[in-house]
């Protein structure tokens, strides 16, 4: 076991608020992959959620004269990095759509920033590498820009894969409404989520597996309060914010990361 | 249903890392009491939990010549400030004994802080009088310091409650290892707790109720991961992080109070 943490040991940052929970989630994740016996010996984590300043993200990728979420995540990457951060996680995939993803790093980096800002969709890549050696063939299920704008697809692409998706109809009227429909979706109910939520993801999941996914990408920080398990129709259900947790472990503090463990459910479905 | 917040708006602010779980613990527990739909009607939340920083505050509360961990809550205090907090709560009962609590507020005063620190265990006594207005016997569970401080018996006394208390041998051999032992103490083991944590917090709650408590109040942060549930033996159970979760969201926020709900299983539980 590592000594207490003295306070120039590196802080983890998690840049939140897209949607709350989702940060909660992510922070859990670090806590339960970290290699710690007392208090003293968790990580450092700052978590900073600021919902209310931070525009929709789809919104402005589907239409540039909508209000621009980068300035507010720079504002308060800024105040992660015034707090002591040192490496920093958004759990939010729209948010790592270049448009606005490039847009903050260029911004912090003007600033004269330091942070190290992981790229939870990079990390998903290197981890199917990694964690699945034999899999070609990957699902996506995600929020309809992360969709449009094939975030996933490019850097799975690039990394050697290939990837399936839901059709652009069940991408709109199912796989995007488990997000946003008012009624039933995740951000307007998280806690706990609906079972439309759940039925809906599983029969996506399960059109990607007769499409030759040979693993699914939970590619929205909502989808695994939804879907906590670690399989679905017999194939591996990839969490890119359990992803995101390690990768932030990794490079803030390799030395307390703990052995991969089963995911366990969510903070909020319980 | 609120306009999204805008910057201007109140920050709330969680001084955590004592032990980690309970500040994430805390942070569901304000957004599970916020009125609100989408990601931007959620109240921000800064939450620093910085463990490794802050000396245990049981050890130096038996004995002032080993290290205070005042210091170390008053810088993050000062951080949690200057990354815009107005309104910070600490969900850690140990920390509001008065050779902590009054000292951090001293240095924050001194400091020029505007910071309103709320007082969890002042709050408790007030929920107990607005929401459990027949009750005047009031069972007390807590850490050996907390305990041996009086902190909870202070202020309910004051409040005008009786208050009942393990005898001193249960309290350290039981109750405190509940929170502090190796082996089944939530501290090591927080995710899930152990049967055994749960069983012996249980029995004495039963205590307590022998001695004629008619509600027992949870008076350790990690005590509500081990008995989530609103009852125990018939007697309410009082989740001092829950009042303080909507103590802080009335003193951020208070048009987004939302009705009382049901306790809920803790985030680390599952």
């Amino acid at each position: 076991m590592p000594e207490a943490a003295a306070e120039e040991d590196d802080i983890i940052g998690i840049l939140s608020g897209m949607g709350p929970y989702a940060g909660l989630d992510l922070a859990q994740k670090i806590h339960r992959h970290t290699a710690a016996r007392t208090d003293q010996e968790h990580l450092s984590v700052a978590l900073l959620s600021y919902p209310g300043w931070i525009p929709d993200r789809s919104t402005y990728l589907f239409d540039h004269t909508k209000p621009n979420p980068t300035p507010a995540l720079a504002k308060i990457a800024r105040r992660l990095e015034a707090a002591g951060a040192t490496v920093v996680g958004t759990p939010c995939n729209t948010a790592h759509c270049s448009p606005i993803f490039d847009a903050l790093t260029e911004r912090l980096s003007d600033a004269g920033s330091q942070v190290h800002l992981v790229h939870m969709i990079e990390e998903t890549a290197r981890h199917l590498r990694r964690a699945h050696p034999g899999i070609e063939r990957v699902g996506v299920l995600s929020s309809l820009a992360v969709y449009r704008l094939s975030l996933y697809q490019d850097v799975l692409e690039a990394a050697g894969f290939d990837v399936v998706r839901p059709d652009e109809k069940t991408q709109r009227e199912v796989v995007d409404a488990v997000i946003f429909d008012e009624t039933y979706g995740i951000k307007a109910q998280s806690d706990p989520v609906t079972d439309r939520a759940r039925r809906d993801l599983l029969d996506a999941a399960a059109d990607l597996k007769e499409n030759g996914a040979e693993a699914v990408i939970l590619g929205c920080t909502e989808f695994p309060l939804a879907l906590p398990e670690r399989d679905a129709h017999g194939l591996p259900l990839i969490d890119p914010t359990r992803v995101l947790a390690r990768a932030l472990i990794r490079a803030g503090a390799p030395d307390q990361l703990a052995p991969p463990i089963r995911p366990q459910p969510p903070l909020a479905s319980n």
